[in-house]
């Protein structure tokens, strides 16, 4: 059985073709390959790397499987040669990265894989398939953390994610970020990060009344209550509950928070905050979802919506407002020597990087210098050995780090970077050396 | 080992929460859900149905591991109850569908659920990440088949599709309305889609010279190749590939076509074209890629560009100008009686619906009635019966099928919805019967 998620195949046909050419050229010398953004998307001022963690599993893990051997003998395109050399093929080089929750910015790797050219070349797609969905979500879930700080933030996007990996890759992404979990439950058993949950429309729709309805949600689960109070009208369910909270009490139900879902969430809020509290119900929190994202949430919370909570979903799965990276990933040297693609609007540095990253005195980010490996710089080294001839340097790193990593990110990060729009771009400056080495690259390829 | 793809933990923590509350109350009914989209995105006159086969396929297949139930008798959350009855659940219910491949429009349903209650509850998650992500897909590469008639186009995107299902699914949902295959290879042994490839910029530079690349690339794959010309420089490219030409004839190549990435690639095009047609290269292809769309292919080809192929990536794998669809899967009936969300802006049509769609005599669509089964109208209807007690009533249908079908229905659109702007909406009916279900069911739920 292929498994899709670890499967070889799960490439583009380009590299199996490339990788012929090359066994048939005895082009297998050191290649090193840096996976990069080349530009950050519209009111983007930083990004916050993720998906390292399965990239180094779907390498570690890299191989051909019967089935799969059998469909590139079968398929009519490709060389004994390149069968055999697949089925023995294991991944045999180097990995270094930024840690994830690292923020980053333009033209910075946070990836680089040193391997015989085939062996790199090969993990172009899917590696940039991991690490690009993974960092666009977690770059589109710290702008939620930043725009409602102090606030319950919880992944409801699974049901529009684009497919099942998407799903739970997302609820990973956020939670690094910073949310408190999740309402895919898969992410429990697979990652540890908390679930949530509260109870949908078709419920209240399905019994006779609301009330009858939260009732019976509430004895079902007395010990953290969630109730939905839109489905016909919120003001009318806000008082329903104040009118059911006695009775409940008497059940032994523990009435956690109210669910708002349509309708003007800071007006609706507003209202039915004064609702409970008239009821007694000052403890009863107010949870709200349905399209949000950063930009909602910063408003409602400048109009001084009394919400407590909210559940993020589509347009964070997704990235709505910016659902893709101009991202890459690209050979930066070729036995020995440095290698850039010229072309137009493309351009790349060459060579094998290293970032390294100022502080101002209060700890906040002052500057990054792009350079060439081995041309020390003031400031701290961004990336770092992950994995030395095919074997990781260090167990898996807990999520529960990562998250706190990215915490410490946000906060060092500069004022008008924490802020949602446009804004000046964050200094990177590269290094006399890289620009020499990209000058030396282009002369040398002049004659090309 | 859980497997992400088919676990049925890939799903909202609500599902099951609800489902013990349904357990508890003994409200195991028969409900009725439907699958819909409220409103159509911006610049879509209409959308594609696609992922049925999937979500069959999960349907059928649905059942909790050992794993997973482990998990839910160990979380803490959940009764015995619970976990005994998701120990033996298997779907028993129905399933309605309209075709893969079907136009539809906003408010017409493309799938009905008829189960009871829990079951029904349960497929949600899973069965909107299916069906929207398949549907949104199909929807935007018809809009690529429109925009580039005749033309060869291939899906580029899994590189940047989000995780490697979206890369798969994306793969098929173009083909089937329209692409003529993926650069994905594992969309060939999955779903026996043609696969493309052609070559990487890493690959002419990481030889000393770009006439090297060319040489050893062609010589690998002599039966068919499309040489990459923008590395360096885009004309200069042209003219190696000219002078290169005989020398590959002698060696027994077959060059198709070449391929560019960069830069205006209507002005590239041109020139291309004119030194290949003056190197005698006539019948060598150009085959275009590089942050393309249906918007920019259609430029292109006003702009009198002579390309005869593109690569469609990123922009069609992630919809990236409408990166998601309001849709939803909403209780329509719960035993025996019509239900209805009343949710502001959020109100849907009760019951169990039919569509019916009419042709003007030359075979175009002029309209569809949206009404409640049973209620017979004029014309087609399109949803039928997929499923029955829990089994299919027909094999998968071929994916060359589908394709067909999507390729008519293509043809039948009204001009102005073949267009690809902003144009008047498709005139969709609600029938008098539907309209007064909804009254009944609102009359009915006004004391609640």
């Amino acid at each position: 059985m292929i498994d899709l998620r670890s499967s070889p195949l799960l490439t583009d046909l380009y590299q199996l073709t490339m990788l012929q050419a090359y066994l048939e050229a005895n082009m297998q010398e050191q290649a090193v390959f840096e996976f990069f953004v080349r530009r950050l998307p519209p009111r983007r001022g930083f990004l916050l790397a993720a998906g390292l963690e399965q990239a180094l599993g779907f390498i570690e893990n890299l191989r051909f499987g019967e089935e799969e051997l059998d469909w590139v003998r079968d398929c009519g395109r490709f060389s004994r040669e390149l069968a055999d050399y697949l089925a023995q093929l294991r991944f045999t080089g180097d990995v270094h990265a930024m840690p994830e929750g690292t923020a980053f910015f333009a033209d910075e790797p946070i990836l680089r894989v040193t391997a015989p050219m085939p062996q790199a070349q090969l993990l172009e797609s899917r590696l940039i398939n991991i690490l690009h969905f993974e960092t666009l979500i977690a770059s589109k879930a710290a702008r939620c953390v930043l725009a409602a700080p102090g606030k319950l933030l919880v992944d409801f996007g699974m049901r529009r994610a684009h497919g099942a990996e998407a799903g739970l890759f997302a609820a990973r992404a956020s939670y690094l970020a910073g949310f408190a979990g999740s309402s895919n439950v898969l992410a429990a058993p697979l990652y540890g990060i908390p679930v949530f949950g509260t109870v949908a429309h078709s419920f209240i729709q399905a019994h006779e009344t609301e009330e009858a309805a939260f009732e019976s949600f509430s004895k079902a689960h007395p010990g953290n209550v969630t109730l939905l109070i839109d489905t016909y009208d919120t003001e009318a369910g806000a008082h329903k509950v104040v009118r059911l909270a006695p009775r409940l009490k008497e059940l032994g139900v523990t009435l956690r928070a109210v669910r708002l879902d349509s309708g003007d969430l800071a007006e609706h809020a507003r209202t039915v905050r004064e609702i409970l509290d008239a009821g007694g119900l000052k403890d009863v929190q107010i949870f709200s979802s349905g399209n949000l994202d950063e930009y909602t949430m910063r408003d409602l919370l400048a109009r001084g919506a009394p919400i407590d909570g909210f559940g993020v979903g589509t347009h964070m799965d997704v990235s709505a407002d910016a659902p893709y990276l101009d991202c890459a990933y690209k050979l930066e040297e070729y036995a020995g020597r440095a290698r850039r693609k010229r072309s137009e609007g493309k351009a790349t540095w060459p060579g094998r990087k290293q970032v390294y990253r100022r502080y101002d005195t209060v700890g906040v980010m002052a500057g990054d210098v792009l350079t060439i490996e081995g041309d020390k710089q003031e400031g701290e080294a961004l990336i770092q050995p992950a994995m030395r001839a095919g074997r990781r340097l260090a167990a898996p790193e807990p999520l529960e780090a990562i998250r706190a990593r990215a915490t410490a990110e946000l906060a060092r990060l500069p004022a008008h970077l924490r802020d949602l729009s446009e804004a000046p771009p964050y200094p990177v400056t590269i290094a006399p050396a890289l620009r020499e080495l990209a000058q030396a690259v282009d002369r040398d390829t002049m004659q090309n």
